[in-house]
């Protein structure tokens, strides 16, 4: 395999487990080394990282977690997440030297990493912004392939594509969401019917009342705990809540209770968590149907790229408070 | 329609909206006075009731709600409930005197009904206990039908018969309950494999894992608060609750916080609740399904039969603190 070449590798290291909300000190930058050769033998590829992705489920993995979906981060090590990334050497027939791919890789310029089914993924077409390849393209948003009503966090990378594709299919969508601009870029930019401002609404249950006069049909779970019970208030018979994420209670020691759940008997409502990995299976369709529209601005995305590792804590950190407009990507180098 | 007869009737009357856990004294008995005619042209039936139904969804008709799936009482009028009654006069063709019929009725020795599709069924089938018509043959049972392992609540009305048609599906099925005399109810007569008395544990996260080592396929869900908090840390992946109660909550003026709900994401878990009004279409299939297997004794149906309209306050109440043992019915007259 040549001549073995060592060079540096700047890592984001998670210092400890976290509690409470995630600072940029429970990280830190590191100055490594890497060896870019594969080993004789080994089917691992070596990765140069051009996007990481910053997801507020990275939260869980933050802290020690037992039977979980995805491991928790190992202290010391880096941080590891979706990203995209081009193939520097591959000792697995199914990537060359060159390919671009996306997948799960590490926090740091250069992985290694050993291809499974589902960690690694050829990207073929290029013709898009390399970067949507962490969000629109990539992990977290085949699961907004389906029909909505109500969505929360609506303007982040998933409650985006959500909305607009509800809108497709011919529904009334109203968003929520934590700042002005964030409401404004849902109505003017993402098409929603109608979007509001959780932070000024002092009654969320009057708030939801207001939109929906009638009751919602689906819901679109993204936060968790009170937005939660006030969607609850507001469900109507045989409605359906499709849980994708709680951002709201990631980082609290003592989760808040969730006290309206006997609507889900008296209104008969289905409540029913996903996980993305169990519909890998239709991602080469997702893409059919999606780079189209992308390519002829059917469907609009907004990213957050924040440039150079180095950003990435305080990137990853910003999720939590809102921070970002759109899908947080950490941009660690351009080729 | 011959002479008008104004005989007298003891009624069960709502005093006033109740909080907390309702009390005898929530309630008053009264003597009124009837008239066992149907007017002309009218197609009400009159009904003398037999036996009537305690459930614990009727805990919500005592406070005043809205939107619910059942309208609340009425303060200083009869509580409603199922019951079974025998007809003694009627308007409905589908009903002649003479008949007994079960359905919605009113806590009294005499009641005017107009019958809908849904409120008042006729009982062809007399070779059971009549009173059983309240019960496995009447609404709550009906909801039985399906598979379950885990089942809270499991000695009361609802619990004795999921517990039973799990077992036929050979189901693993655990039941939980108050008391060591309901305990051995279970396993010795419903033929639970296992079952435990939750007020004996102080953990009870601990208690399921100690039953359920891999964890809990499907949780018939009948109590809700810290018991659904351990179940969803018990839950197997892709795990299903079905949500038919939560009695544990009725009582309470601000009900517990239920704080694992992210499990519902990170195990993809489904919990669905369901009203029995909804699935009233398939309940000749049942009867067609259940008779049979009373009658060879191989459904076995516990019921906790008190005597007296003027006892119904006191065997209402009773539900909420677990004072009955299967299924809590008053006779009002055996014939």
């Amino acid at each position: 395999m040549g001549e073995e070449v060592i060079i540096s590798n700047k890592q984001v290291i998670l210092k400890h487990y976290v509690s409470g909300y995630p600072k940029e000190s429970d990280m830190e930058l590191k100055n490594s080394t890497i060896k870019l050769n594969v080993p004789e033998g080994s089917n691992v590829v070596i990765l140069k990282n051009l996007y990481l992705s910053c997801d507020p489920y990275m939260r869980g993995r933050m802290k020690k977690t037992e039977g979980s979906y995805i491991d928790s981060f190992t202290p010391g090590s880096p941080i590891t997440g979706f990203g995209v990334a081009k193939v520097l050497e591959s000792g697995d027939s199914n990537f060359q030297k060159g390919d671009l791919v996306w997948g799960m890789t590490g926090w740091e310029e250069y992985s290694i990493v050993t291809p499974t089914q589902n960690n690694l993924f050829k990207i073929n077409d290029k013709d898009v912004p390399l970067s949507y390849y962490t969000g629109i393209l990539g992990m977290p948003r085949m699961t907004a392939y389906g029909e909505t009503v109500f969505v929360s966090a609506a303007s982040r990378a998933v409650g985006q594509l959500v909305g607009q594709f509800a809108k497709m299919l011919g529904c009334y969508v109203v968003g929520s969401a934590g700042s002005k601009e964030k409401v404004d870029l849902l109505k003017s930019k993402f098409e929603f019917d109608e979007a509001f401002n959780y932070k000024e609404e002092h009654d969320l249950d009057a708030a939801l009342k207001r939109y929906f006069p009638d009751g919602i049909d689906i819901y679109f779970e993204n936060v968790g705990g009170k937005m939660l019970d006030a969607v609850l208030l507001n469900m109507k018979l045989h409605g359906r809540i499709v849980a994708c994420g709680m951002i709201s209670q990631y980082n609290l020691e003592q989760t808040e209770g969730v006290h309206n759940l006997f609507y889900l008997i008296s209104k008969r409502i289905r409540m029913e968590g996903f996980i993305i990995f169990d519909y890998f299976h239709l991602y080469s369709k997702y893409l059919e149907m999606i780079i189209p529209k992308i390519k002829a601005g059917n469907v609009v995305y907004v990213e957050d790229v924040v440039e150079g590792l180095e950003n990435a804590p305080t990137a990853l950190v910003g999720l939590f408070s809102g921070h970002n407009i759109g899908k947080q990507v950490v941009m660690v180098s351009s080729e």
